[in-house]
């Protein structure tokens, strides 16, 4: 099969030296992609220029994105070429705006303005006590990916933070819906520390618990070419 | 000569997921410990995890920080016992106090209630199609040096984007006043790319112009070496 892998995390700048981040290693992918080649696949394996990466190999095309924008263009063109799409990176939800001191905020009649206000300065001045940043929602790559390609496997993931389960499969099995997913991959941050990696293989019917990042990519190798056959 | 140098950047956290960065890799930190130790100094090396280090050495320490609190801490204990302090490690200036979404923030009467509020989800929903975060200045840690050690060297670094030589070299007069450091490496992000990283270690009276990272390890090793030998 050819299966595109995104990982890592994308940054976004909010101006030219400071940028709003995640916390994601690209470990999880690595070894997701050192698995799928073992077994013979293909892998286009896309990824941040600090995300750990697997090392080279014939059947692996790597490819660098920075931000959600990057990923965008990637995803778009790479998509329609691929049987299986597992987006495994944790991308930015919020893009900065604009950035400003506290005072002009407190002081404008419409905040408003700030949502359509651009900085000018390639580094934002750091005199002010507080600041302010207007955020915007960054584009649903997930729900863009059976568009593109209604014929790919998609299997996405979704990461909380300390909640229970009957929460984390709810949300997974929303995604499932609102992506036309097949499979998300539903982890909570608070069980993943080194090796350890607990994590749901979330259909609309079951989950299926794995608990390292080999289990994990082992448990999506045997889904997908289960699925291979069945089509 | 006992040197603390700082290196690389700190994160500052926007909730258990998202953080706010800057691009510095450690890069310059690196190769400054690499020659001073090769010149027989002794170097304690103040970095983050994910900085580049320099290898194993008899006369390094390395220790690693997160965040401005934590770096704040490390150098109050270590600055006491050190003949120099190079401040290169590219540290925020502001740190997140609150997120929430536009509309909260627009229909407030009082946006200095956000001065004060506090999330308490450990990863802010991500629902709004706006979000407003709003930060603090945090605290300047180059002013404390000399207060924790008034014998020790003080060398700092000024970064600036795209900016003309006649500022540059004016800001970092000015740090040195502010700061009471003895010299301000001043440095525009236009002109670092790869090996080439230009620089001027400014002082009250002159400017020595650096080309690569190499040279301004170099020059500062000469710098600190003169120092010394006039005390």
């Amino acid at each position: 099969m050819k299966i595109l892998i995104t990982s890592g995390g994308t940054a976004e700048s909010i101006d030219q030296v400071r940028e709003i981040t995640n916390q994601a290693t690209g470990r999880l992918g690595q070894v997701m992609a050192e698995i799928f080649l073992a077994a013979g696949h293909e892998v286009t394996f896309v990824t941040t220029k600090h995300a750990l990466k697997p090392p080279e190999h014939d059947r692996l095309t790597t490819l660098l994105v920075s931000n959600v924008a990057s990923l965008l263009e990637a995803l778009e063109q790479q998509v329609p070429t691929h049987d299986a799409v597992i987006h495994a990176m944790a991308v930015s939800d919020y893009s900065p705006i604009y950035m400003t001191d506290f005072d002009t905020v407190a002081n404008s009649d419409d905040l408003t303005e700030f949502l359509h206000a651009q900085n000018s300065e390639t580094k934002i001045s750091s005199n002010a006590n507080y600041q302010v940043l207007f955020l915007k929602k960054t584009p649903k790559l997930i729900s863009m990916i059976k568009k593109w390609n209604p014929e790919t496997i998609l299997i996405g993931f979704k990461l909380l933070v300390d909640v229970d389960k009957s929460e984390l499969f709810s949300v997974a099995r929303n995604s499932l819906l609102k992506n036309q997913a097949d499979l998300i991959v539903a982890n909570d941050l608070t069980e993943i520390s080194g090796d350890r990696h607990i994590a749901y293989l979330v259909d609309h019917e079951s989950e299926q618990r794995a608990t390292t990042k080999q289990e994990i990519s082992l448990q999506l190798l045997n889904y997908l070419e289960r699925k291979e056959h069945q089509s």
